[in-house]
C-alpha cells in the first residue's frame, strides 16, 4: 500500500492505494466520530462488496445503515439524492453518523454531496470501486448532482476524510467501465505530464489486461497530480480548470445525447480528440500530435468521434459549463502533448469546422 | 446606518442596518463580481419592493433575472428550490452571478442554500423584508431547506457577502409576522444579556408599534450578539448551539403540526416557555422567572402553551434534531435568565411531566 497526502488550507487527508484494502478496517475505524456509518451503494456493486464491508465494520461496533441506490448516470439527480435523505432520516442517522460511498463516480458524487447537505455537513469516506473514481473523482471534493440543463449543476465542494483505492476491486470491472477510466488517466498525461503519456502509449495493453502493477502505478500517478492541482486551487479559481480537459466537449456529449447513453468517460475520450484538434486548428498542435491522441483513445477502447449535434446545439450544451465567465466559454486546450492551457473562447469559423470535421460521426443516433 | 462586521477565519462581511437601504444601491455594487444578478423573492413581497430593487440595480447596468417563488414555510423544500436553478439554468446564469435573496427567513435560508450549490457555490447577498430574518436568519450563514422528517436537515454553512437590514421594509410586514421576529430578539435577552431582556420587557409596546428607534436597537442588538456568536463558532460546534434556545422544541412544533400552521417564530416562542420550564425542573429557574419569561412571550403577541402531542410524538420529532449526539438531545436550557447552557438529555420523568403540563395545550389542533 502507498499512501499519498492531499493538504488543503483547512484539511489534509489521506489517499490509501493498493490491494486487498477493503478488508483492512483498520484504515476507517479511526475517522470515525461515533460508530455509525452509512453505507451507500448501487444495486450493481452492493452484492459484490456490502455485506463484506458491513460485516468487517459490524465486527468492531460499527452501526452500518445500507443505502442502495439505481445505478448510472441517469439516476445522478435529485429524486435519488432524495433516497439518501429518507434513509438517513429513517434510520435517525446524526451530524456525525459518516457515509461512505462505496461506488464509482456517480456513488461518490452523490454521496459526497449528500454528506455536504446532510444537517448541514457530515462525515464522508471515499471507496471507490471503479477506476474513473480511483484516478479522479473520488479525489478533490468536488461532489454533485446533474439538473436537466447540465451536469453537475448543483453541487459542493466537500471533501473526504479518506479514500480507499483498493486494486482488487477492479477486478469486477467492466470492459467499459475499465476503458471510461482510463480516459481519466489518459487525461492527466496530456494535460500535465508528457513522460506519463509515453509510458500509456507503452503501456495501454498491460492496462486493458488488468496488470496489477501497471494499474497501480496508473492510479498513483493519477492521485498525485490530482492532489497536487487540487492542493494548489481547492476551489477551481485558476489551474484545476485544466483536470477539465476534454469535459466542456464531454459534458455536452452527455447532456446532447441524454444522461446514461456514453459512459462520462466516454464522452471525456472524444471530448479529448475535439481539444485536441482546436488545438491544432490554433497552431498549437501537430497533425501528428492530433494522431498520436486519436491513437492513444483509441487504443483505450473509447470513442474518438463525437456526435453530429450541429454547431448550434453544441454551443447551447457547452452555454451551461461551469466554466463560462461573461458569456464566454473557457476551453482547456494543449499547447503541447503534456502542456494543458485555458482558452477562453474561440472563432466562431474554427467552432464551425471542429463540428462538422473528421472527429465528428454523423451516424451516433441523438 | 450603522455597520456591523461579522468576521469569521475564511472571510468577513458587513450587516448594514438603518433606514432607506434598498434605494442605496451603492451598498450592493462593490460586492457584484459581474453585473448580474438574480432577485430570489416570493409572490407576497414581490409586489412591494422587486421592481424597485431591479430598477435601481438596472439604471447601473446590473442584468437582473426575477425568481418569483411561493411563500411560506410549507414551501422551503426541494420542489421550490429547484424553481431557483431551473430559472438560474434557464437563464444561463454563471458561477459569478450573484443571488440576492429579497424577503423572510424562507428565502434567505432557500436562497443561501441554492447559492451554495449553484455550480459549486456562487455568491449571494441578504436582504431581509422581515424582523425575523433580519434578527437571526439573514446573519451568519446558515441555510437550508426542511425534509418531510425534520426541519432544515438539507442545507450548508455559506455566508453571503453583504446584509442589508432596510428598517423601513418592516413598515409592510403582518402583525403576525413582527411577533414571530419578536420571538427570536426575545432569545437574544434569554440567552445571553439579562439587561436586553429588561428593555424588551421595558420596551415591547414601542416594538408591536414599530417605533423606529426602538426597532433598530432591538435589530442592532441581536445582530450584535449573532455576530458575536457566529464569530467564535461559526459551524456550531459548540457556542452557537446556544442560539437554539426554543428550538428542539419549536421544530418539533413545526414538524408535528405541519410546516407553515404556525410561523417558526411562534414555534420558538412556545418553545423558549418549555425551554423555560425545563430550566426551573432542574432547579435553575425559579417559578417567578418562569412567569417572567411567559409574561413577555406573551406580550410580543406569541403563543405561551405548545399542542399536546403526546411524550412519544415529541421525543420523536425531536430525536430528529441537528443537535442530537449519540441518540442523546441536547437541550438548550437556562441556568438564568440571560445565561443559557447546553444540556446533554433530560430524564424521562421530567419529560413527562413537561409534556403534560400548564404549558401543554390540549385544544391546539393537531
Amino acid at each position: 500500500m502507498i499512501t499519498l497526502d492531499l493538504t488543503l488550507p483547512d484539511t489534509r487527508y489521506p489517499i490509501h492505494i493498493g490491494h486487498g484494502l477493503l478488508d483492512q478496517v483498520e484504515l476507517i475505524l479511526p475517522h470515525l466520530p461515533i460508530p455509525q456509518v452509512a453505507i451507500v451503494t448501487n444495486d450493481v456493486v452492493a452484492p459484490l462488496y456490502l455485506e463484506r464491508l458491513t460485516r468487517q465494520l459490524e465486527s468492531h461496533g460499527v452501526h452500518c445503515i445500507p443505502v442502495i441506490l439505481p445505478d448510472g448516470e441517469a439516476h445522478k439527480n435529485w429524486q435519488t439524492l432524495n433516497l439518501i435523505f429518507d434513509a438517513l432520516l429513517g434510520a435517525n442517522a446524526e451530524r456525525k453518523t459518516t457515509l461512505i460511498a462505496l461506488g464509482g463516480g456517480v456513488i461518490g458524487d452523490m454521496t459526497g454531496f449528500a454528506a455536504a447537505c446532510y444537517q448541514r455537513g457530515a462525515p464522508f469516506i471515499q471507496i471507490p470501486t471503479t477506476l474513473l473514481a480511483q484516478v479522479d473523482s473520488s479525489v478533490g471534493g468536488k461532489t454533485a448532482i446533474n439538473h436537466p440543463l447540465g451536469k453537475n449543476m448543483i453541487g459542493a465542494f466537500y471533501q473526504p476524510k479518506l479514500v480507499l483505492a483498493d486494486m482488487d476491486l477492479l477486478a469486477t470491472l467492466p470492459e467499459r467501465e475499465l476503458s471510461a477510466g482510463i480516459a481519466e488517466v489518459i487525461k492527466y498525461g496530456l494535460l500535465g505530464d508528457a513522460d506519463f503519456l509515453a509510458w500509456l502509449e507503452a503501456n495501454m495493453d498491460k492496462l486493458r489486461a488488468r496488470d496489477p502493477a501497471a494499474l497501480q502505478y496508473a492510479v498513483r500517478r493519477s492521485c498525485e497530480m490530482k492532489a497536487e492541482i487540487v492542493g494548489q486551487d481547492e476551489k477551481e479559481q485558476g489551474v484545476r480548470a485544466l483536470l477539465n480537459l476534454g469535459h466542456t466537449f464531454g459534458h455536452a456529449i452527455e447532456a446532447g445525447l441524454g444522461y446514461g447513453h456514453w459512459l462520462h468517460g466516454e464522452a471525456v475520450g472524444a471530448g479529448m480528440v475535439l481539444a485536441a484538434a482546436a488545438s491544432q486548428a490554433l497552431g498549437w498542435l501537430s497533425a501528428e500530435d492530433v494522431q498520436r491522441v486519436v491513437t492513444l483513445i483509441d487504443a483505450a477502447g473509447l470513442p474518438v468521434r463525437s456526435p453530429d449535434f450541429g454547431v448550434d446545439e453544441w454551443m447551447r450544451h457547452m452555454g451551461h459549463d461551469k466554466k463560462v465567465e461573461s458569456g464566454v466559454i473557457r476551453f482547456i486546450l494543449l499547447k503541447q502533448l503534456g502542456q494543458a492551457v485555458i482558452q477562453p473562447g474561440l472563432p466562431p469559423a474554427l467552432l464551425d469546422t471542429l463540428f462538422s470535421g473528421p472527429h465528428i460521426d454523423a451516424t451516433i443516433p441523438h
